[in-house]
C-alpha cells in the first residue's frame, strides 16, 4: 500500500464531491478504450465508480490503466469532476474520476464465472468459485442484510434483559431424533463427542440455573440426507425464558419480529398476530403450516354428500373419513391435461383421486358426473359457494390424506393461479395447540410430537390417562406464508407430571434417565416454569433476503452431498490421525 | 403459573416501592422460623429479598411458607414494608415484602453444592452439577459480563463498517498445525470432515471477495493436550480487513480495546497503546509477552564481566551467547532456601544455573564470590544502578535461554515481592516485528513463525534470500499484563511474492498446492491487500472478569480430559452408528 489512504467507497460519490481529489479501491468491473481515453469501471462493495484515463490527464497513470482487466485490483487517484454523458442507471453516474494516479495491487486472470446479479451459473461452480461468486452485488447484498438481521435480533434481546450465551458444540449423542454428526474422542478412545442438533437441553439447564432470560444464535448440525432447502450446519435463534407462559412468548417474539420486519424491510407488521389452533389449521387449510395469503380454505362437505350413490365418498365415509373440498375461482376452463396433472399431484400426499367439477357457464363437467345427480352437484356448489367459472376439487379419504392432498394441492393452485405473485406480502400465523402425543402405529404407543418435556394444556391433563390423543400441548409455531419460521413451548418442570408423560409415552424411568438423565436430575432441584422458542435463521433470511434458496443466504455453503466444492471437504485423513483417535475406516464393501 | 404474573425482581426493590403490591419469583436462599414468623430469602439474578410470613399477615400462606426448603423455586405476593432491622450488606437491605400469597413452582432435595461466591469445592463436583454452579451469583455476575462484551464488540464492530459472516464449522483437515478435531462423512465414507481451529483461510478468502471489513465471533476448535486455561472449544473474536497497513488495524484495535474497557470496567486506556519491537521485548523482558506493569528489566553486563575469570560467563560469551541480569530492589536478604528455589525455577527454562548477587548493607554475598573480585561486583552494581539491599540475578547462556530463564524470573520475582497486587491494572502493549521466519534445526530449514501468507516488512524483502532470519513480518501482538490477548499480521497478496515465501521456506509449489490450493487459486483472481487480527475472546472475558480460571468464564467447559462431567460426553455410541458412516472401532490393544 506505501502510504496510499483510500479516502472514499466508489458507490458514495455524487456530485456534491466535485472538485475534490479522492482515492478509491477496488476491482475493475470492466475497460473500454474509447476516443484516446482509458474508462475503467471500478467496483468496491458499495457499487461501481468510472474513472477516466488519459494521455493529457496524466500520461504515466494512462499507460498504466490500459494494461488493466476485469477483476483486477487497483487503486486510483483524481478529481471528481462531472460526467460529460451521465448514467442514470447507477447512483454514481453523474460524476467520473479523472485519474491522476493508478496502482495495480494485483492481476486476474479471466473469471470464470460472471461477476454480476441474477447469475444463472451451474451451482457446482458457483460454489467452487465461492469467492468470486460472493462479489456479486446480491451475494454481497444477502450478507450484509444477515449481519444487519443478526444484530437487530441481538439488539432486541439485550434491550429486553436477555444473555447470549454459548453452549458446546462438543456434546453427547441422543439416540433419537435425526441422525448426529460424531466426533471422535482421543482421550477417550471408542467413545464420541456429537455436534448439537439445538441446544434443547442447556437452554433448559440454563433455566435452572437461575438465567432467566438466553438467548443465542448458533450453528446446530443434523446428518440428513439434504433436500433442497436443507444444510449440514444450520444457523438457529434459540432462546428460552423462566417465569412464563404461552402469551408472554408470543408476545415477546411478535415484537422481535415486528422489529425485525421495520428495520431490515421498512415493513409494519400489525400486532398482535393472528392466532390459529392446529384443529383449524389442518381443517381449512390442511397444514399446520397455513399460508393465508390467500383465501381457497378446505370445505367439509361430508354431510352434502353422504346420501350420494358415488361409492368413492361411500367408502371414505364408512372408514370414518371424510369427503372435503377446495374452489379454484375461475379455473373451470382447465384443460383435461392440466386436471390430469392435478389428479397425478395429490397422489404424492397418499389420495388415491380426486373428484373434480368444472363448474362453466352453460354446463357442468366432473370425473364423477356419472355418480353425482344435478341435485348433487347443486347441493355441493351451494356449500362451496361456487359460481359459475369456478372450479371444485374434491379428495374423500381419512381425514390425514384429505387434509395433505387437500393442503398441497391449495398451495399448488395458488401458484398456478397466479395468486401468490406479490414477494412483498408477509402473512404470519401462530399455529397452537397442537397434539401432545401422536399414536406411532408401529410401536402400538403414544409418542410426544414435539419432545417428552413439553407441558400438556391445563384443561388437557385430565385426559392424559383416558385419551391420551386428545391432549393438547402448550407448543406453537410462527408460520409466515406456509412456512414455518419457528417453533417453541412451555416445558414441564414438575417431576410428577414429567413422571406421568414418561408412563403414558411408555418409557420406563430407567430409560429416560438414560436419555435425558442430566436433565432430570437438575429438575430435582427446583426447575423454575420456562418455555421458549427457536427460529430457523437461515430461513427467515431466505424471506427478507426475497430467495427461495438456502445456498444463497450462507457464505461458503454444502452442496446437495454435503460437499464444499470450494475446499473440497470432507477429505482423506492421515492414517495416523485415525490411529490417534482409534477408530478405522471400514474396508469391507457392503 | 396459572395466569401469575411477576412484577418486579428481587434485588430492584428499594424504600421507594414501599407500599406497593408485588409479585417476585426465584430461589429460596434460606428459611428461617424467628419468633412466630417465617423469614424466607429469595434470590433471582438480581439480588436477595427478604419476605416474612405470619400468622396475622396471612395465614395460609404462612403454613405453606414453613414447608419451603433451600432452592425451591416459589413465587411470592405481597406488600412491600419497611424492614425494622435492617441490612446494610444487601441492597434491598432496607425493605422486605409481607408474604399474602405463596406458591411452590418446584421443590429441591439439598444442593451437593453451596449456592454462594468464591465457592472452593472440587471443580469435577462443580461441573457435574453445573446447573446448581451457575446459579452463584460470582458465575451469574461472569456469563452476564461475557454477553455485555460480545456485545458491545458486535456494536463497535457494526458501527465500524464491518459485517458478522458465519463461516463452515464442518470444515477440510489441514495437515500442519495443532491437532484437527475429525468427523466422518456418511456420504463420503473413509472421507473426514474437520472442525476449524480459526477461520483464517475462509476470512482470506471473504476479503477475494470483496467483503472489505470481516469478523465473526465464533467457536474454535484443538484437540491438544488441555493444560490448565486451555479448553477443547474456545471462542475467537475474529477480523479482517482489506486496503488496510498495519498501523490501521493496530488503530481500529486500540479504539475497540479501548471501547469494551470502558463500557465493561469503566477504566481509560490512554490511546495509542505503546508499541515494542519484538527485539526490545526480548532483550528487556525474555519475552515476547511482556509484562510492564513493572520494572526490573534485564540488562546486558556481558560487556562488564568479559575480562572476568569467572568460567561460566567467558564459556556463554565465548560460544556466542550472553552474560544478562535483573535487579529485585530490596530482595537481598533473601534465604539460601529462597534463592536455591529460584536456581531451580530457571532450570525449567534451561538454564544450567543462575549467579546471584545479594547486595547487603555490610556485605556482599553471591553464589560467584570465589569468581569475581570486589571491583567485578561494583562494575555490576554500577551498571544495573543496584543499591545496598537488592538482588541481582545473573544468567549467562545463549541468547535463547537467557532470555527464557530471566523473562520468566523477572515475573515470578514481581509476583513473589508483591508486585502484581493492584488487579485494577492493565498495561497494553503491541509487540511488532516479529521473525518472519525461525530456523527449525532438525529440518535444516526455515519455517514461517506465524503462517506462510503473513507479509514481511517492505524494508526486509530484500533479505530473502540471502539473509531470511534476518527479515522481520507485518506482524503484531496485542499483549495485556504479559499475556497475548490477540495477534495478527499483513498478508501477502502478491503472487511472486508469495511464491518466493514458499520457496524460502523450501515448499515445493506442489506441496503448497495441496495444502492451500483453494487459497492460492482465489489468489489468481485479484486478491486484495488485506490483514487481520484474532482475540482469545475467553481470555479477554478473564481479564475483564478478573478471574485466572477459563472454567469461569464458560458455562458448560470440559474438564482436564476434555470431558464433560455433567452430560458425560463423550460417550459410546451405537454400533449402527458406526457402520453408516464406515468407520469401526480399533479395539487392538496398542
Amino acid at each position: 500500500m506505501n502510504g496510499l489512504k483510500r479516502t472514499h467507497m466508489c458507490g458514495e460519490l455524487r456530485e456534491s464531491n466535485i472538485g475534490e481529489k479522492i482515492t478509491v479501491m477496488g476491482w475493475v468491473q470492466r475497460k473500454r478504450n474509447l476516443g484516446g481515453l482509458v474508462f475503467v469501471d471500478l467496483r468496491d462493495r458499495t457499487g461501481i465508480l468510472q474513472i477516466v484515463f488519459g494521455e493529457k490527464i496524466n500520461r504515466e497513470a494512462f499507460q498504466k490503466s490500459d494494461n488493466v482487466k476485469s477483476e483486477y485490483c487497483i487503486a486510483a487517484t483524481g478529481v471528481i469532476v462531472k460526467r460529460e454523458s451521465p448514467n442514470k442507471g447507477i447512483p454514481t453516474g453523474m460524476v467520473e474520476l479523472k485519474g491522476e494516479y493508478i496502482k495495480i495491487f494485483s492481476e486476474s486472470e479471466t473469471p470464470p464465472i460472471y461477476i454480476k446479479e441474477n447469475l444463472d451459473t451451474d451451482e457446482n461452480i458457483r460454489l467452487k468459485y465461492r469467492y468470486l461468486d460472493l462479489r456479486r452485488p446480491d451475494m454481497q447484498r444477502i450478507l450484509r442484510l444477515r449481519h444487519r438481521t443478526a444484530k437487530v435480533i441481538r439488539d432486541f434481546m439485550d434491550e429486553e434483559g436477555f444473555a447470549e450465551i454459548e453452549t458446546p458444540i462438543l456434546g453427547k449423542s441422543t439416540p433419537e431424533g435425526a441422525r448426529d454428526y460424531l466426533v471422535p474422542s482421543r482421550n477417550y478412545k471408542g467413545k464420541f463427542y456429537a455436534l448439537p442438533q439445538s441446544p434443547q437441553l442447556f437452554k433448559q439447564l440454563l433455566m435452572v440455573s437461575g438465567f432467566d432470560r438466553y438467548f443465542q444464535i448458533v450453528k446446530c448440525f443434523r446428518d440428513e440426507d439434504l433436500r433442497a432447502n436443507r444444510q449440514p450446519e444450520f444457523t438457529q435463534v434459540d432462546m428460552e425464558l423462566s417465569f412464563v407462559e404461552q402469551e408472554d412468548v408470543m408476545a415477546l417474539n411478535e415484537r422481535l419480529l415486528q422489529r425485525v420486519f421495520k428495520k431490515i424491510l421498512n415493513l409494519d407488521i400489525k400486532l398482535p398476530i393472528e392466532r390459529m389452533p392446529y384443529r383449524i389449521a389442518m381443517e381449512k387449510y390442511g397444514s399446520d403450516k397455513p399460508d393465508l395469503r390467500f383465501g381457497m380454505e378446505i370445505n367439509d362437505i361430508t354431510d352434502v354428500v353422504e346420501n350420494t350413490d358415488f361409492k368413492v365418498f361411500q367408502n371414505a365415509i364408512e372408514k370414518g373419513g371424510s369427503v372435503r373440498a377446495i374452489k379454484v375461482d375461475g379455473a373451470a376452463s382447465m384443460s383435461r391435461k392440466q386436471i390430469d396433472k392435478l389428479v397425478e399431484f395429490v397422489k404424492d400426499y397418499g389420495a388415491k383421486g380426486l373428484v373434480w367439477i368444472e363448474y362453466r357457464e352453460n354446463e357442468v363437467k366432473s370425473s364423477a358426473s356419472k355418480f353425482l345427480s344435478e341435485e348433487d352437484m347443486k347441493a355441493i356448489f351451494n356449500k362451496m359457494k361456487a359460481e359459475p367459472g369456478d372450479l371444485v376439487l374434491i379428495a374423500a379419504d381419512k381425514d390425514k390424506v384429505v387434509f395433505d392432498s387437500l393442503g398441497a394441492l391449495r398451495v399448488h393452485m395458488a401458484k398456478e393461479t397466479g395468486l401468490l405473485k406479490d414477494n412483498n406480502e408477509f402473512r404470519f400465523v401462530w399455529v397452537t395447540e397442537f397434539p401432545l402425543l401422536s399414536y406411532n402405529e408401529e410401536e402400538k404407543r403414544y409418542q410426544a410430537e414435539h419432545h417428552p418435556f413439553t407441558m400438556p394444556m391445563d384443561e388437557d391433563i385430565q385426559y392424559l390417562d383416558s385419551d391420551p390423543g386428545r391432549v393438547r400441548a402448550k407448543a406453537y409455531d410462527i408460520v409466515l406464508n406456509g412456512e414455518e419460521l419457528g417453533g417453541g413451548s412451555i416445558r414441564i418442570h414438575d417431576t410428577k407430571l414429567q413422571e406421568k408423560m414418561f408412563q403414558v409415552i411408555g418409557i420406563a424411568q430407567e430409560n429416560a434417565w438414560d436419555k435425558f438423565g442430566y436433565l432430570l436430575e437438575a429438575f430435582k432441584f427446583g426447575p423454575p416454569p420456562h418455555g421458549g422458542l427457536a427460529y430457523g435463521f437461515d430461513r427467515m433470511i431466505m424471506f427478507l433476503a426475497k430467495t427461495d434458496n438456502i445456498k444463497d443466504v450462507i457464505a461458503f455453503p454444502k452442496n446437495q452431498n454435503a460437499f464444499c466444492p470450494l475446499t473440497e471437504a470432507p477429505n482423506v485423513v492421515d492414517e495416523s490421525q485415525l490411529k490417534e483417535l482409534g477408530i478405522n475406516i471400514n474396508r469391507v464393501k457392503e
